[in-house]
């Protein structure tokens, strides 16, 4: 046995206890009575314990000292090993107490920020904020040594591998200057054209949970290897072979749940679809969470709101839901699903300002890690931020810089992947539609084959291989930018 | 920190690793997909793994050493330390390559049996079943070695510490006599008073579930620390702050369900009244197999059988699925539930006749360890011993020494539990009928609190501070026989 062997042994044992820990997570939020909660935080925190102790064994490290005298030949395998070692890199760099210290303050800011949010009340979560800020900058200063680059450029590798603040600002910054123009000219042709006719309801709860599984699995979901379930905040867990997506649902309207299950359903595909060959090794990975969420958009924004698979959608909700026939056509639900609006609220945004929403975030982050923000200084900058980027400015700070959980549990970097992602997906629909121009005729049939094909060999057989940036190149033949996802914004939205 | 302290946290830490190895096998058999099965298989096996090394790790070996040169003093702790040394020796016993090669045996023969019982074709099964016994022997060799026990005790030992097949023998050759002459009298005070009327369905599935958790909540199960689901073989499962038992219903009848969800129950009141204060520690557990039976017994045959619950149970039931009233009143049910019948199949089988069974397979598998019985001769000596218990012949080895999962599954030690645990439930219910003479009387309102605070005290409490025969001694005032069950049964069965 090489110490090549023997690594991938020790990373696929690894990669096991990390499904465990999945599956556990699962249950968390799906099945476990509310008395459990203490003792799935117990067996959270040994397993995770227990990945940390064998990710820095000792004999590992040997091993990988080994194997890198004499590196594989063929690409996987070297990139595998290069993988292993950052991989180890990143444990050690974290002295343990550091580890925990971040754990229990980012815990203790989460449940301040619970009571804080609905009070607008920034200053009780202030100095939680600020400890989290420190400590999370401290271990972006630890990571950085180990990995010769800045605190902040550290935080976000570890969300997604390859991609720098450097790269990120000037695709960011052609973005803002897009949207300075083109969010009025959008607004202008929506008023012109005016709204959808709202669907009648009620959508039976058990009728929509059966149409989302149902369009899941047409979109190429294998159910033999995922479930469908409820939960209070979606997502999608488990593990490649046994992929567990959660949506929720209300009798008061439908989009939420379909386009929700559908987002959900591009990251199942995206595991689904990773190469056997690889499971269990940091190489058979997805490639990080902007191309996870590249997976996700290509299906909820460029395919489930293209007109061509509305065309195919519309009578089949229909069917489901009964009433005028003319609301489901592909033109109404056009004007219910890409209605622009400045709104305060990332999560409830659109395509066109959702950006706007991450830009700013990034532009915060970045500046707190850096220590150019004090955590005191953040909903000034927030409101000016957001003034600048949308035109509008919260009235106050729920609905300004205590909106979302991240930075108050802890997640700094994280941000920029959902942007990424959108770019990503218009840019991988455009070279897809340039190498299988059958696939939008298929899309209005209901046949997502001819993409899910595409981007089975294009992206999610290339796993982890490839950095982001080196992904996107070998899929679509150039490093990301913004132009992609311009360009389908000025088809879909600037097109009177 | 002292040796000892340093030992909790071990234990603490292998016992919190379990929890999770319990809740991903709840899952494979109420949630998962079957293409998860794979990957489970491999987590399953990971952890267990790491259990293993936890368990056998030489630095735990050395707290032991020092932590025995001075016992702590109290008798939780003192006890906790014995049972921590033998659970150390319990894993040390059995060389790695054993434990694989036995996985490995049982695993193969298991699934030769699936196809070998429905075709009634022992000899398929034979060479698999000689190489279970085989295995099975050594690994009884090396923990009677360890233990000083002969290898059937030892394997006993693992189900059910502290009894030996020394004390087993007397008990069951007593009950043995006793059926002999009970069961033609039970059967013909039988035939003389008529079978019950049979509840006429359908019995709705959902109506079955909603009820079923119901009775299990009002017996005392805390559904904040536990879930009712469903699954082909009905078991219960979790840990004990987070508790999931499951059950099967047919819309045909309602018996099936409504007992095994009580049954369940007394399983789960079990895990959920275990000292909080010894948690995760050896001594805080579930004090074996025969305890945890007689604590379902308990609920199943002894609470939901008896006169006094049934009288409040039929108006519960009538109020779910009408009919006639009549058809509901305690002493129709009672003709139901309790019908004694000669029969092949344990599982089908009732509590007269469900020790002879067990006898049978006691004394086989003790032949079998022992090298007095060939794998070769199990089927003759089946019928043989069948005949000599119940008087009649299986037809065939499916409904003979084909019908049980167990041997071939390679558990061996593990059938007196049950009638060690129905035995024990009687002698229990005797000495709480003692101390609370109101018992009855809050029964048949419904009522199982008197009940259920006795046993928490006097069983739960104790969790695994004692071993079974102690358990039964301070709790009953004496060691287990079979005297109590036989009392119960002639009150019950052979009374005009």
């Amino acid at each position: 046995m090489t110490a090549y062997d023997r690594l991938t042994a020790r990373f696929a044992r690894i990669a096991t206890v990390g499904e465990a820990i999945a599956m556990l997570g699962w249950d968390a939020s799906v099945m476990m009575p509310p008395g459990g909660a203490a003792a799935r935080g117990d067996q959270l925190a040994v397993l995770s314990g227990l990945v940390h102790e064998l990710t820095t064994a000792p004999a590992l490290a040997d091993d990988l000292a080994e194997a890198e005298q004499a590196p594989p030949a063929d690409a996987w395998s070297a990139a595998n090993l290069r993988l292993m070692r950052h991989r180890y890199l990143q444990s050690v760099a974290l002295p343990s107490d550091l580890v925990e210290a971040r754990s229990r303050a980012n815990s203790a800011c989460e449940s301040i920020w619970r009571r804080a949010r609905p009070a607008s009340d920034f200053a009780a979560v202030r100095p939680a904020l600020e400890e989290v800020v420190r400590l999370t900058r401290e271990a972006g200063v630890a990571l950085g040594e180990a990995f010769r680059m800045s605190p902040y450029d550290a935080l976000m590798d570890g969300f997604q591998r390859g991609v720098r603040a450097a790269d990120v600002e000037p695709i960011f910054s052609h973005y803002a200057a897009f949207l300075a123009d083109a969010l009025p000219r959008a607004e202008a042709i929506q008023a012109a054209r005016g709204p959808g006719r709202p669907l009648q309801g009620p959508f039976p709860v058990g009728v929509q949970e059966a149409l989302c599984q149902r369009l899941s699995a047409a979109a190429g979901l294998d159910y033999s290897h995922a479930r469908l379930d409820r939960s209070a905040h979606p997502f999608s867990g488990g593990t490649p072979t046994d992929i567990r997506i959660t949506s929720r649902y209300s009798e008061d309207e439908c989009f939420q749940s379909l386009m929700g299950v559908m987002h959900e359903t591009g990251h199942a595909l995206y595991e689904e679809g990773l190469p056997p060959a690889h499971a269990r090794q940091p190489v058979g990975e997805a490639a990080g969470m902007a191309a996870h969420e590249s997976q996700s958009l290509l299906i909820e924004l460029q395919v489930c709101r293209s007109d061509a698979y509305l065309s195919w959608l519309g009578p089949q909700l229909h069917a489901e839901f009964g009433g005028d026939a003319a609301l489901y056509s592909a033109d109404n639900l056009g004007r219910l699903l890409r209605h622009v609006e400045r709104g305060f609220i990332r999560v409830e945004s659109n395509e066109v300002t959702y950006p706007a929403h991450v830009i700013l975030r990034f532009r915060l982050e970045r500046a707190m890690i850096a220590g150019d923000l004090a955590v005191a200084d953040l909903p000034g900058a927030w409101n000016e931020g957001l003034k600048g980027l949308l035109g509008i400015t919260p009235p106050d700070d729920r609905r300004g810089c205590l909106q979302d959980i991240h930075w108050y549990d802890g997640a700094f970097g994280y941000f920029p992947s959902y942007t990424l992602g959108a770019m990503a997906a218009a840019q991988l629909m455009a070279a897809l539609r340039a190498d299988v121009p059958e696939v939008d005729e298929a899309m209005a049939r209901g046949d997502l084959s001819p993409l899910l094909g595409w981007v089975r060999r294009e992206v999610h057989g290339r796993a982890n291989l490839l950095g982001f940036n080196d992904l996107m190149r070998a899929a679509t033949g150039k490093p990301l930018d913004a132009k992609a996802f311009e360009t389908h914004l000025t088809a879909r939205y600037l097109t009177a």
